[in-house]
């Protein structure tokens, strides 16, 4: 609470320089600076951690963080309602970056940049989550944060957690800074380049305009976007190798190669399927390239309304969207290790089945994968695709039609931001209830803590005395 | 080949009965019985059987009966092209009842009664499967087996192969009897009474008619039919247990309770939220039953276009179009027994995190359940959604919307018939092209023959000389 009230410091400066209302800030920020305080008074001396208190912890911090993040939107009263603010303020910190706003630009502008920067703090978590707690709290989440982090990399940047996030947050701060300065070379306003930057760096998507990446008319901002898209939901540790001068090992990665396969093989599939559309190869690479990047990124930037494309493009927009970026990355979703190991999982079946005495073990980048971790990836994906049916479920009771209730949990469960059919690029959140916007809330919350620490949060017995 | 040929002299007869044409059939028992009775000769010595052999020739033998079930289909000229008609036969023998017929009750009465019995005769080959041949083909099969029959009663039955397939035929055919007369007593002539019996039978869902069971326009029918499809949908040790006194036993399988209470609750969500549409509880019962009954056990049949329902209902109809019946039955889908032990994995591994060193033991029915079976069922759930997906993405060539390529093709995977949008009840498959028609006729295959099968005949190593 204390780390959020100076981020809103830093924000109300920027309403201050535009001449914008700093109460929204001020007030946030008091109430913050207050509750905050008098909590670190009471729980300085306790701690005391558990593998459940660790969990438990990560989500009240998440929640804690959304439930106050909000106060801004809500004093600002652009937004509506709280339970409005709590959606956008969680849709901001999980990077999901669905919105439930039509008319962004005319908000105020310092507004706007913590709208963004909710996201540049929430691939920050994201970082710390998969880097410093997970494998802080104890031997099972160990096996999470190799089932996170896998392949040769994962046992070297353990060992000393602060130094390992010090390298990831310099990576993180460079690769934004990066991205800010060639935007503006392209010709982008630095207010507008900060703000795309912190939103890309998260993978969020929230834009300060109402069209997103498609109001700057930009062919190089289009292709810059979707470059340091794909940079953000690359594997860190692949960075830390290369840096390190092991780039070798860092291209024989096999969770990068599927990723940017999967990038490559839809980039030309979507870009085929829309050639009749533009008739133009470069007009339907640049845009085919953004969507893919975008949507596989779990970003969810538009500079085009996909729902207008044929059939072949939203199938396999569902599918990248469920596939996600790659593990130790900013991005959500399934997370390409987790499908590769899938795969593997699967193929070893058929073997078994044909040879019933091989030997049972798979293999990522050389390594033998232990079978506990195995397991949890596939309790991890069959979680995934039973939670986002039970959602589509819940969200029903708006009416809307199949496509859209499960593409706009897929998007929440996924962190990405739009979806098809009613909640597609060129819409928003807006037309669902209260009842759906809470649960699409935890949805992105679901996705972004990877399932088990929520419903973890939610079991009994990790509310048990010992 | 030569069983086939006898089934249809039956049918034939059924022809000359009504004093239709009857060389549609006559050209393929000839042909049936020339090929089969080469074959016969020429392999009667070869009984070499290694586990993959058993998997090939499952698998060979469904194509061999789909290919050749069609030619009736196709020398009668009713239902276009070969494609078609083997569509519409592997629809039969996998008890899927998806149709590329738009004028039904047109067609000749021998063609149609065929037509509903690959229904029966597709029902028994499951049978035989999770009964017979699994168990035979080695120690991995055994393995699925006790995936697929779960419980106390998997050991009982598989020691005396041939005795317990004798058992559950007895029990199929007593059923589908028995239904055929309480259809007779509630009205419907023979002719009738027998195709629905034998659609029921194997949970496939053809009917003569053009509007399915809604043509009957009998509330007795409608309630018969949703009772039989269920009792269909059952384990079939549960009656072997119940015959044998053991009614306690049988009464307490989780997996049972777990498909009864899905039953139940999706009757009950449905029924309520189609109140404003009827008005009238006893109606809203009937239907909410009958689509319930319908959808779980995998039949397909129709009384009324759940198209035009609201949200909620279509949800709800996906997510049990995905569980599907139970294991041991001629039902289709992923089984209540796998989506039982999913979710108890799930729970365990919460439990796991929490508790890092507690034992990590399943129980189904008090039972310990293996890890390889644990992570059969995680891979065969997994594996089951992949394949929808992608096959989701190949019928997306035909330009229809995601909702109607995404349930098309998850209802051949679950072997049901209708889907939502443009293949709902009200509707049928011929709208899609010859391509897409041959990727969901291997999807009926798949789903049918549990996956595994299907994935080890596309898999070179099982065609390699040991």
């Amino acid at each position: 609470m204390l780390i959020e009230a100076v981020c809103l410091i830093i924000m109300m400066s920027v309403s201050l320089i535009y001449r914008e209302n700093p109460l929204p800030f001020l007030y946030t920020i008091i109430i913050l600076a207050l509750l905050g305080g008098i909590l670190y008074l009471i729980t300085r001396s306790a701690n005391v951690y558990s593998s459940r208190g660790g969990f438990v912890s990560v989500m009240f911090s998440w929640i804690v963080l959304a439930a106050f993040g909000a106060l801004p939107f809500y004093f600002n009263g652009g937004f509506g309602n709280y339970i409005n603010c709590l959606f956008e303020a969680t849709s901001g910190f999980t990077t999901t970056g669905a919105t439930i706003l039509t008319e962004i630009s005319i908000l105020p502008r310092g507004i706007l940049m913590w709208r963004s920067f909710t996201h540049f703090i929430g691939g920050m978590g994201i970082l710390v989550l998969s880097s410093a707690i997970l494998p802080a709290s104890g031997n099972r989440a160990h096996y999470l944060m190799q089932a996170e982090v896998p392949g040769p990399t994962s046992d070297k940047l353990v060992p000393s957690l602060a130094k390992s996030s010090k390298i990831l947050y310099t990576i993180y701060c460079a690769l934004t800074a990066s991205m800010c300065v060639a935007l503006l070379i392209a010709g982008l306003p630095l207010y507008d380049s900060l703000c795309v930057a912190f939103s890309t760096a998260g993978t969020g998507g929230f834009s300060v305009l109402n069209n997103s990446i498609a109001g700057y008319n930009s062919v190089a901002v289009n292709l810059i976007t979707s470059v340091f898209m794909l940079m953000f939901s690359i594997n860190f540790t692949v960075y830390f190798l290369i840096l390190t001068g092991k780039i070798k090992r860092a291209l024989k990665s096999e969770e990068l190669r599927f990723f940017l396969g999967l990038v490559a093989v839809s980039t030309l599939i979507i870009g085929a399927n829309i050639y009749s559309k533009y008739g133009n190869v470069f007009e339907c690479f640049v845009n085919s390239f953004f969507v893919v990047s975008s949507t596989i990124s779990t970003t969810g930037f538009t500079i085009v309304d996909y729902n207008l494309w044929p059939a072949i493009s939203h199938s396999l927009i569902v599918i990248i969207m469920f596939c996600g970026a790659c593990a130790g990355s900013t991005g959500g979703g399934i997370k390409s290790s987790r499908i590769v190991m899938t795969f593997k999982s699967i193929v070893r079946e058929i073997k078994q089945i044909i040879h019933p005495n091989s030997v049972n073990i798979i293999r990522l980048d050389g390594k033998a994968v232990s079978n506990d971790v195995i397991k949890s990836v596939l309790r991890f994906v069959c979680a995934f695709f039973a939670i986002t049916f039970f959602g589509t479920f819940l969200v029903s009771v708006d009416n809307f039609d199949f496509t859209t209730n499960f593409t706009a949990i897929l998007s929440c469960m996924s962190n990405v931001g739009p979806g098809l059919g009613a909640v597609g690029p060129a819409s928003n959140f807006a037309g669902f209830s209260g009842f759906s916007k809470v649960v699409m809330t935890l949805c992105m919350l679901i996705g972004r803590l990877e399932i088990f620490p929520i419903l973890i949060f939610f079991s009994p017995s990790a509310w048990k005395k010992v």
